[in-house]
């Protein structure tokens, strides 16, 4: 069972409201969020004991919910969750499609595949200013500069932008230059992480950990909801298995379950969920008859160069162009609309 | 490397072939099958071996295979392999669907499931007559019995009908009552079993092992292959990992994955890829979309009574054909035919 | 719940029992061994079912279960299963060693092999006559001569044997020639293979699936206890997960959470459990401290030769012989007893 | 290959060797430590290069290493790395064990859990301050109050202490109070998180993450090793499989192919590796025969009540006494010492 609490609420109010709860030997959790507070209560509830929260001055809303997780759940929320970002809607009707690099590499790079996506009919610029690699070896990352290119050639080509935020420090700064915020897989529960994005508004692509449940994936969503940000997506983007020939297991039915379970929109990453080039169209293709609100994929002029080594995986662009036209004649079979020749956002 | 000699050719010829090879101190591995021997060279041949070998008298064609399957290789055979049965074409264009319960029950089931089967557009009656059961106190299948109530149903509906074979001494007649034979996910690996279907030409599916890699499961096509039954289709039906939400996750990157490597027809079963009813249709149009050549998919009248406990995977009626109308609709966009007012098979 | 009745009783007599059961609305499963017949009951018995069928004539035994499996929980055998075959008692205080090569490869390998595995103090031989593959052009085992090769082996140097049989037909040669007979990793649930060696009274070492719960497993052991084979060794040999560089994970806490669940004796094997030479013998120990009953463990006197390419994981015989001086000490600290100087078995 | 430069040298100098470097067409990537700092040297090297870098100035080592990690690994320091904090040397002939509650609850809960580790004849008190939690609304720890709860207990004990850091914020103020920071499974792959332990000297036990490979694992070390801290220990906590009984699969075969890689010492989770009471005992003595240079066990005085809600994993006090005895008599035969009699630690 949740409690919702305005913020309008006094403090003194809101530690009455829990004393009262606490009254019915059940654990009441705070979770002070910018515009609400959400007070969990765990435990066996008495039956009586919502009845009469319902009542109390101050309590907004009081529902009962089984699941550990509460606000990402569908019980809690049962109509999609749409996010607004300019023009675009994420968990509507419109298929988003996120396309570009791995890595910003330099203001060319970046600025000529913004011109591609673009021209392909895509509506977000993905990019990785921030690169979390396995070894300290490895490229990391252009850094802060990254991400004023790439907004920049965001701004310029009329697209959203999209990239990763590695650490809570770098929360703000992120928010500053890129209208999507990304958790990468080995972050999905680094809970200061979430905490620190529960407590700005950006939106947020939240990727399932590449071994963790879709319990764990929807409580890890719950962090930054119940701080108070309500603006998040699920990304689907494989998970680790036994199966040596791809780099990860894409779990396509991860898509309708999230979706049964939770009112959050699901974005399908078929780039790394594959691994391997040519697997990404079918598998987008699929994602998107499995219901995906969105994808998100690899895209660069000269793979075979890329700084992380990912092109692997990276479509061409002329793939990535092909794609788009094939997607907008599947998207309508799937109750999804997707259109190349309209430019979504307005610069 | 393999080498393909007739079967007109004598024994005595072939092991003189044998010799020959052995002479450039690589094995030979003989494998027998009803119109020709394939004859697998294992370690590192000499440059000149291939060329001498395809002079030699008796020897049909040299192909250079560096993978452990060979026969099951794009390598080997380039296009696609398309299995006819009576009017039924699996591996071309048409998408082929077979629907059905997890077990025959009883004539009158069967009988009814059948008709609603063919009146959807579905061209393949699926039902096990033996059922691998994980305890041996669960229901068995009701055995020989079983056969023989499909083959009815599927010839009084104009149906072909595929069922499960578990053991080598079963295969006999299972395919004097079936026109597809499968292979369950945990018979995978019985090697004897393989072998024995090798000696026959009726058309097998052969369903991954749960926890099998693509390498495991094209050598265990091989297996049938080597023996000299070229009829395959392989069928990917979800593997286990640590998710406990489905019952298996379904790896649809399977399906591009196989049909790279392999130009056997590839089938996808979404009911035991997860185990939830309300997961197969989705799941069904992503296979299509990622280019299944067709599905397998758990029909029953009465799912929450069905013998097997396995109900909770199973479409209603009605679910099932609403499904066949989306899917003749998916199917042109995905590069195949289906047409759910065409009875394809001749009674 | 089970029920147990002698097979000197009728089959009227069982059939009289079953109508009575059925009369309570739970479904009777009727499993006929050799010298008794269990009968499982699967549903919500009425309580008063228990005390009834206590009193009917011919009922020796009425337990009450609610696993899956019956005959294999403690639940139902709460003492310890103490396997004697000739002057060798697997499941007691004896830590009993299986040594051996992967495969029976000539008469002079397998003598050599013997004795060396005789001189560390081990008491049983392993070798495979029959091997099961991944691929039809691998070697395939030297077959029935095999079997006779290592029965004289084991003859001459007072060892018992163990070896593998793959399919339902051969369980009887295989049976005439080993002490023990071994069912594979990719066979644990190859039904009729269990039921087959469910009529025998030959002990039955029952390798897990490497991809197989617990539940699987205790459950494939049911299929040949429930046949009337009481004579069943379980095998941890490693599960398939992630991990690259082991060939397998082996699951060490499944020797005791096996033990608790189980009354059967549970043996150890980290040659493939780990498939490196340099892992097998800390796993070996490891192994007696979690409790093992017995190890199998591979040893070749030429491993980088051996014919199934397994070396990788064989002992020198060396090695072997050192290990057994070092598990000598570490027995009895585990509560085991282990002589490498008294000869257990007479010729 | 890596190049290690002392820290005395100048930024300048390192620049030119930088400079030097690239001149060969490879990637040069410098990370500065405390006191040192490696460039590491990625792409495929002239083979004169090694040569000509000895001779540089300011070069104090150069060390091939094809690995991608490399201080890491053995080829890098052949030597065991032993890690003295006072009286307790981890990484060498002693056993050391760490015991204690997965939270710290209260002052009076922490000192009497501290008196019996002691009594036990452990020597470091484990005890969660910051938990990581699934959700979250569950207990997320007491914060840094617990911080001064454990070192208090710790020093009127004469126990070393060890304690979870979950943030690169916190890592300073955990230092403070405890000796030992634990990374935990989820935070593996933080890598904010790792560079800023590797600002530091306090040792480290770093958690595998429950799906990372070896090959992670030892470039996570890298990364705080690459930092210039040098006292980093590995612990193997078990691994997510598919298998429910445990709540994880301890990977125990990852002790001694740990340790064959690497040079740090091993420490062994029997705990959250098993997830269950009754299989933390054998698994510990497995650990100690596997080679595990420690081990690290959860002990609770109030098990039922603990507020993590893990207490089904803890070891009661007088099992924790017990278990110690036995580890006492098995250390010696397993190459190392454990003494319960000795204080290790002077308070």
């Amino acid at each position: 069972m949740i409690v919702i609490i305005s913020n309008k609420v006094s403090e003194e109010r809101v530690n009455e409201i829990v004393q009262h709860i606490e009254k019915y030997e059940v654990q009441a959790h705070v979770s002070k969020g910018v515009d609400r507070t959400v007070i969990g209560i765990i435990g066996k509830a008495d039956p009586k004991l919502a009845e009469q929260l319902r009542q109390l001055s101050g309590v907004e809303q009081v529902v009962k919910i089984s699941k550990s997780y509460k606000l990402a759940s569908r019980d809690f929320h049962p109509a999609d969750t749409v996010i607004k970002i300019k023009d675009v809607e994420i968990g509507g009707e419109q298929l988003v499609i996120m396309g570009g690099p791995c890595a910003v590499e330099s203001p060319e790079q970046i600025d000529e595949i913004a011109r591609l996506v673009k021209a392909s009919g895509a509506q977000v610029l993905r990019g990785g200013a921030f690169k979390p690699r396995t070894g300290p070896y490895s490229f990391q990352g252009v850094g802060v500069e990254g991400l004023v290119m790439m907004a920049e050639a965001g701004k310029k080509h009329g697209l959203l932008t999209i990239t990763e935020v590695m650490t809570p420090e770098y929360v703000d700064v992120c928010a500053e230059y890129a209208d999507i915020l990304q958790v990468g897989t080995r972050n999905m529960q680094n809970f200061d992480l979430l905490r620190k994005l529960g407590t700005i508004k950006t939106p947020v692509l939240l990727k399932r950990g590449f071994s963790s449940t879709y319990d764990e994936f929807l409580n890890a969503a719950e962090y930054i909801l119940a701080g108070g940000n309500p603006n998040v997506m699920l990304c689907e983007r494989g998970i680790r298995t036994f199966e040596p020939y791809t780099r990860n297991t894409l779990d396509l039915a991860a898509i309708p379950a999230l979706q049964t379970l939770s009112h959050l929109p699901v974005i399908s990453d078929p780039s790394h969920g594959t691994g391997r080039r040519e697997l990404v169209e079918p598998m987008c293709k699929a994602s998107v008859a499995a219901g995906a609100n969105g994808l998100i994929v690899e895209m660069h002029t000269d793979p075979d160069n890329s700084m992380t080594g990912d092109g692997v995986q990276s479509l061409f662009p002329e793939q990535f162009a092909k794609l788009m036209v094939d997607l907008e004649k599947l998207a309508p079979l799937c109750g999804k609309s997707f259109d190349t020749q309209k430019s979504f956002v307005t610069a």
